[in-house]
């Protein structure tokens, strides 16, 4: 059981101490956080708002999770997240496209206005590349982000990049919308903690052989260092099957949205690792309840420096959003007519 | 590289043994197969059409899979299947419904007019049931099967039901309209080649660990065995996280679609072992492309002999049934836009 | 808890009526087995010896297993298991060896032979073959076990071979001297019960996607139809990594050993999938506990109809079997020094 | 095909610039690497030595690995990697034993001297721990390395202990006689190459989720960075059983050995998380040829911070040592007798 007590204005200075002197007296372990502007305490155990409410505590939440503040009942971090001006998770369905790395000005400048043009509304491209090789194309580095962030002005959205270094959180913060985790990086904790101290929301993808307790308690490192704007990805767990690249997991989507507030998109690029898969895997996360789609976007998939195999090209996308459509104003509608019922009914 | 080999009428008695003569003297495997009222051989290799026509062979198909019969460039098993009057495959969506194992003639007669009415035109129910524990109920057998037959000609939908054993599979065909083989028994080839005999389609749930390559090569041993009536099912594979039963591999039905023409079908209960993930997943399917689902449905989950807490109670099924037909209205209308784009577009 | 009642001569016919019925009447589930000469009565639940007695039970034995037969604190398997006049988990180190499948008298004799004087006690072979496509070397049937028991006679060792079909455990028992479940039939329980009535013992493979409580189960099915000897044989799980055809878990040796008295034995061919593995995973096995190993021997493995790539030619086999002497003394050794420290240190 | 250049002391500054440049010129990728004080070039192709002779090349040899400086073929980095005054890959099978965590001095101090004077020969102990959970104790961090330090100057023992932020690699190598890179932190490239730029021998453990290929990827990353001096531990991969925390996989400790030449320890503490299966795991793993252990010991494992239900008290770790005598003499035996048929007899 731990407790999340919020924190009221009057509750400063000399008042925060006595509390959290009060709580360790009592044998409990208690961490302040700060987040969102607002100042909380985490306690790992049940308490009484009563005996707080001297010290300027609000409100008194409990969880059996152990991420509280993640964690649906207890938490601080929810839907929407701002993305420049675009909302994840609030009711709209947003696409994050663009190429697997930042290759030179013209794919991604064109890359970024095709993908735009069909509907997309948050550029993606890696400019610092986790590659399991060191002889593999590395990425671009800082060109790459200044090239990322001309596309992104010239096709008016913002960008997401991948960041894997804790010293590079602060230059990539300047510039990109929103930093990316990659899979590899999940439980690099010194880089959560450091993206957890920026101002830019976080894309957290799920380690490939992470499990969704695991994901989530990543994402309280992010939160509890500072940063409630978390965003996460399922982008397939590893598998036995040579034919897909990896499982991707559908069910941990309505498991996460059961368990947690946070926004939910998925990879199916990296999920399937199959062109061919990317649009009936992308309808399915759609009818799932997926918040969005991050989907690998190339002007000619066969010349990618990598990943080519999983990239849509510009006909391929509109295909992909053509096809969403009509199905995202269905599931919208289902869901307005099921809600109610299903929570009586299947819970 | 393999070969099929389609016999026309002309070819029969003296010819067919001068033409697999003729083969071996070449050095080639071939293997005579009789399906659907027509015959074929097998051959493994490439071979020219022009040097068969005088024995009769009307066409000759190649393909470079493992499984000649059930894909879809050579194969021979296609869909629709037929499971008692109701076409599976077939561009209707079909959902097969009914508790784990049959308990009582009450149970399992009220189930199938529930989901019946609900939508559902097929009955599903267990009566040899497969439990880890020796000391597990084990179904009621043959009453089982009795009142299962009851159920079904009360509901007026047809019946399928797993079987185990070689032995019984004559008896379950006289009443099941549909012959379901377990996860555990996929790679069980006596019990794949003794259905494979029978008159019934057959319902074959994907194995637990296979890969969807192993899948169609069991398919391949029930087609090859002289029944070309098979309806694949997804079913969740093992995985690693203990939050769900199973991880329901979805990417596994536009995989199989673009393997092989059979049909293939959704099994959410057992694919994530959890109520509250059965509806999102079963939309998860729909819009992935699937033929079907397959969901278990309990009077009253909570007091289930078996899988209870992965059962949907009545209303649940309902509101099951009703979130579906706006999606799938959705999906047909996208699918009918977007294939022949997609076709040059994504493949 | 479940209950092992041990019944003594004395409790024959009605007092064995009387004692189910009084079971039966205080609500407990109830069982009656027949092994190794001695009756037995499972109860799902703890009860009082003293409450019994009257009935004719000799002592009451209680385990918090779902697998109460073969469980080490309640069960009635146990080693050593006699094949032949071989004892297996009797504390000699017992290798099994030989073709995976039958191909012709020369190669199985042959084989035989060479085995035998590098110090196998027991050859394996296959006649009934489970291949995964069906177009695959099926193995030689009845004439691969009559040559068997030719080849059997002829080095003077027992022999352990594959049945898949329920059908076909009574003929396969009256020549083969153990009856071998694949991995693929670890959970086909009727072949499980059906080998459970036979009176040959039985080497029990663990299905590859099985968990070590799944696989005592299994044994158990097979201890309550009858059958008190049964040989466990770890043979690798599969996994994610290609460069090995299974991941072969050891770890099993010592955790099966801590949970029941059946022998276990360890299958390095499969386990790897590759010779140059083998005789490092045969030392290891050794090391951890096993008590003897299931290999893959080959007059010449290039030409083997199947698995040639991980079976040992007869020159590796007798390195092999070189290399496990010096160990098996030291292994032994050791644990007549340390079996009574450790009990006492790391339990 | 990658080549691995040496270059002669003749080559300096003006011929290793022709030399790259005529590289690029023939359009091969190539990258010049310094470790252990020679100079290399890695080439992403085959190329002739004689026509490099003039640039001071003194030899080429090629692999078909992507990772040639640490494959057996062509590699730089190899067996004994020195740690303090100790050899690890040199012949005798080293342990490193300690605690999880450092906690007290008093913990440390006895620990260290307990396990060297039962025959370990390097301590371990973790002062940055990597939590799942963000409230879970994360280690003394500095105070904790200054502990360390303590210990093993009171023991006579080098120390090797986990760096997780690239920014604490300088401080950790003064003091830390080895550095351990972590299973969630193998496919960290900016740590992986930072501990490339340190002088201080690097303990790499293998992902739980990581492919041997990848592992070996990974400790190319460290070596072409410049520290040649890596020694691979295989701590087991992530699988679907509960019964253990994770399948540890002696396997990959002969697969690596046929692939490089770096030295492999095992973590049977990790690799099973279950002290009654640590002691026959060590032995396994010696065995299967691994060159050490490194395991995990407590003065009192269930007052443990962390990891205490797979910790060995000092008593458990005594009768692990003198297991490991008497196979160790076995092992050297048999490996002796054995080694020069085995090459011709199963390779």
């Amino acid at each position: 059981m731990m407790s999340v007590l919020e924190l009221s204005e009057r509750c400063s200075g000399v008042l925060q101490a006595d509390l959290m002197e009060s709580l360790w007296d009592k044998g409990l372990e208690a961490r302040m956080v700060s987040a969102g502007g607002s100042r909380y305490v985490v306690v790992d155990g049940p308490i009484e708002l009563a005996d707080l409410r001297p010290f300027g505590v609000r409100s008194v939440r409990t969880t059996s999770h152990p991420f509280p503040l993640v964690s649906r009942d207890a938490g601080i971090a929810s839907s929407p997240v701002m993305v420049g001006d675009v909302e994840v998770g609030g009711g709209d369905f947003v696409v994050m496209a663009g190429p697997c790395s930042v290759e030179s000005r013209e794919q991604i400048v064109r890359t970024a206005m095709a993908v735009k043009s069909a509907g997309a509304s948050i550029l993606r491209g890696g400019a610092f590349k986790p590659r399991s090789n060191p002889y593999s194309f590395q990425g671009l580095g800082g060109i790459g982000i200044s090239l990322l962030e001309e596309a992104s002005r010239a096709a008016g959205i913002p960008v997401v990049t991948e960041v894997m270094d804790p010293q590079d959180v602060e230059v990539v913060s300047r510039w990109a919308h929103m930093l990316q985790i990659g899979t590899r990086n999940m439980q690099n904790f010194p880089l959560l903690k450091e993206v957890g101290r920026s101002h830019r929301p976080v894309l957290l993808k799920r380690g490939m052989m992470a499990t969704v307790d695991e994901w989530l308690q990543a994402a309280e490192y992010v939160v509890s260092s500072g940063n409630p704007n978390v965003v996460l990805c399922e982008r397939g767990i590893r598998g036995f099957d040579r034919a897909v690249r990896n499982v991707l997991d559908l069910s941990a989507v309505p498991l996460v949205k059961g368990l947690s507030g946070l926004p939910v998109v998925v990879d199916p690029s990296h999920g399937t690792g199959r062109r061919d898969l990317v649009i009936p895997m992308s309808m399915a996360a759609a009818a799932a309840g997926a918040d969005g789609l991050i989907v690998e976007v190339h002007p000619s998939p066969e010349e990618a420096l990598c990943d080519g195999e999983q990239s849509l090209d510009f006909n391929g996308f509109r295909v992909l959003m053509d096809s969403l459509s009509a199905l995202l104003e269905a599931v919208k509608l289902s869901q307005r007519q099921g809600d109610l019922k299903r929570c009586s009914a299947v819970m």
